[in-house]
């Protein structure tokens, strides 16, 4: 099956044509394709492992990386489950958000519609192409994607599969569409397609959204990059805040809403901070400190100005001490990423503060950051996590890919 | 005052500081504040005249731009009680949309908080200088202003009477600051503030937004192209079409929700279109037509392939007759800038399938395009009509200038 001729006006009428069609099928209609997807993926089992070891033997890569693009059966049996489970989410796009009419007479229905044209630019988790198909499609999107060049036969048989399922279905294969130029002019060209393109979402490490957020000009939804604060209160109950730190950090270093930065009071470092080097130890984390942590802690790694920006996914923590909630604040504001941010403290006054001056997608009281996730939230699966203030913040589910039309209904009414 | 030295980074930090103290504000407070701006700006009549007095003589400009330009006591009153309304209305950040408990029993607020820091790039109009003022602040949002040259010294006079209300009242005055650096090397610079600005509004003809969305890397809400088509239906009744069709085209032919496409079915044609024309050109419109128009009616002036994508705002209407209701909805999918759009039909299935199938921020049955306006739909003074459908879609009131925040409380919560 040929996918397409990297032809981007011509891929994005196409997938505009799509989408209109698309945004005309029922959800009983969506939630059946969708399945048949998922049972057409299974069978095609074989052929995707094929195409996955192309890519690895093509690939002289590191063990983790490695271990993002591998494809078994039981990874192939997850994502066909992952379109089930979309299948199984309310319908987006099935949604009158309200209703009134006005002065005129004119009843005015604010509903659900899809946004029209998603764009994905990824990098080498094949996974992302069917979860972003799968949640695309049952939003009535057509998407257009452009994985990592590393995926690319894994990704062909994965799409492939998807549109064979779209074709045999009657319904337009356009619909998803993958971009099989791996070139950076082709993806320059990509994020600047702002006559198809409704909105352009990256989904990887922090360079690639940079390199997105600072190039393109189609709408983008900046997802993902978490580095995330705990702040210990003066107030705070300690061994809460160890609990907290040490599942904030360790419970799964590798994701975004993990912690990676602790600020603690100066009234309570004394007697917190040790105990919580020793916790965070224990479970083979690398404790770095300014130099008023290493006053109290004198083995921990010296912390560098650069350690407050960045995000190190990994089992590593930079504890730094503070002189007030309002220093605590203003440091999180200039170094965060607008992600999720915890205090544990037991003030009303400190909490409601934090709260309301953490500039932050989500600022909790005494709970660990790692709550920050579509299904914790109870949205079902996620796009992502939005790091943005414009059109959704946060946890995205299936919602965030709708955008409202209003549809107003007179018997001649004519403006005075 | 010296209002800035037209250092972006510095104005974006001194915006992005202004608006965390915007965001404590009660809406009292800013009631307050803003009513003084008005009282304020009335007071400084006479020095805002003679800067305005300053831009009309250094501008040899058509009338049509002098007549926008141009302020009197009682634009500066307008403007004023543009400020009071602003008051009026209630606090969008006064609100918590929607509030649970998850599964872990953590309470889970999703509150409206403001965007932080907008731009708006405009023309001439200075009056859009103090309604945007206005309508950020109600919000709790800073603003960066860039005006057209030729209003700059009205545009500074009006800011200076601002930022004076605002010291006077103890805030810090970068929450309203004007670029005086009229270049466009500066203005590039602005579209690219991602460090800083939340949002870029352009607010002007389309020349003006298509370049801010063609360059901005910032995100954009796109505002005010209106290609708006009537189509009229094989089962219209043609008095109501003749009405709705003089309305939407002459009731205020220079604002974006006017018509200026008109689309007939070929089985009224013969009975509409004449008098449809005549009714036009009573009201002085010029009407161009395709060649089954001129065969109707042959002294209309020949529409070309560029009056079909054309945005006229002016006593101009082209005329087309289709064959179905697929090939409206198709040339309007088609040409259309997404704003307004009205079927006029007495058929229910004719109404549904045009409402779902044509792509647009408000699509009508059976009424005027003219009632896209934030008054109209009840939502107040608005900082435009998104033609987009990121963020915001159709009129925009004051939520249009806010995002959300989850605030979330636990009682020590880890994840399992």
């Amino acid at each position: 099956m040929v996918i397409n001729k990297n032809d981007l006006n011509a891929m994005g009428q196409a997938a505009k044509n799509a989408a209109y069609s698309l945004a005309l099928l029922s959800t009983d209609q969506k939630n059946i394709v969708l399945r048949q997807m998922a049972d057409d993926l299974v069978a095609a089992t074989p052929t995707i492992i094929a195409a996955n070891q192309e890519d690895l033997l093509g690939n002289l890569v590191a063990a983790k990386f490695v271990d993002r693009l591998r494809l078994t059966p039981e990874r192939i049996a997850d994502m066909a489950q992952g379109l089930r489970d979309v299948a199984a989410l309310a319908d987006p796009t099935a949604k009158i958000d309200r209703g009134w009419v006005n002065d005129a007479g004119l009843q005015i229905l604010q509903k659900r519609v899809p946004l029209g044209v998603v764009g994905m630019i990824f990098e080498a988790r094949p996974n992302v192409t069917v979860d972003a198909s799968g949640l695309c499609f049952k939003s009535g999107n057509a998407v257009i994607l452009r994985g990592g060049k590393e995926a690319m036969h894994s990704n062909i048989a994965l799409v492939t599969v998807l549109r064979a399922t779209l074709k045999t279905a009657g319904l337009p294969v356009a619909a998803i569409q993958l971009i099989t130029d791996p070139s950076h002019e082709l993806a320059a060209q990509f994020m600047h397609l702002t006559a198809y393109l409704d909105v352009l979402i990256p989904r990887g490490g922090a360079g690639l959204i940079n390199a997105v957020v600072q190039q393109a000009t189609v709408p983008v939804i900046e997802t993902g990059a978490g580095n995330c604060h705990i702040y210990v209160d003066a107030h705070a109950e300690l061994p809460m805040a160890i609990d907290i730190t040490v599942n904030a950090k360790v419970q799964r270093p590798s994701v975004c809403n993990a912690a990676e930065k602790l600020l603690v009071h100066k009234d309570v470092a004394a007697e917190f901070v040790p105990a919580l080097v020793t916790a965070l130890r224990a479970h083979g984390v690398e404790v770095r400190g300014d130099d008023r942590v290493a006053a109290l802690v004198p083995d921990v790694v010296a912390a560098t100005a650069a350690d407050w920006d960045t995000e190190y996914n990994d089992l590593i923590m930079a504890v730094k001490i503070v002189d007030s909630e309002d220093d605590a604040i203003a440091h999180i504001n200039a170094h965060n990423t607008k992600h999720s941010e915890t205090i544990v403290t037991n003030s009303i006054a400190a909490g409601q503060r934090f709260q309301q001056r953490v500039d932050a997608a989500c600022v909790y009281v005494n709970a660990s950051t790692r709550f920050t996730d579509g299904m914790e939230f109870g949205f079902g699966a996620e796009i992502g996590i939005s790091t943005q203030k414009l059109h959704a913040r946060g946890p995205m589910g299936l919602t965030a890919l709708t955008t409202i039309k209003y549809e107003i209904t007179g018997n001649g009414q004519v403006r005075q």
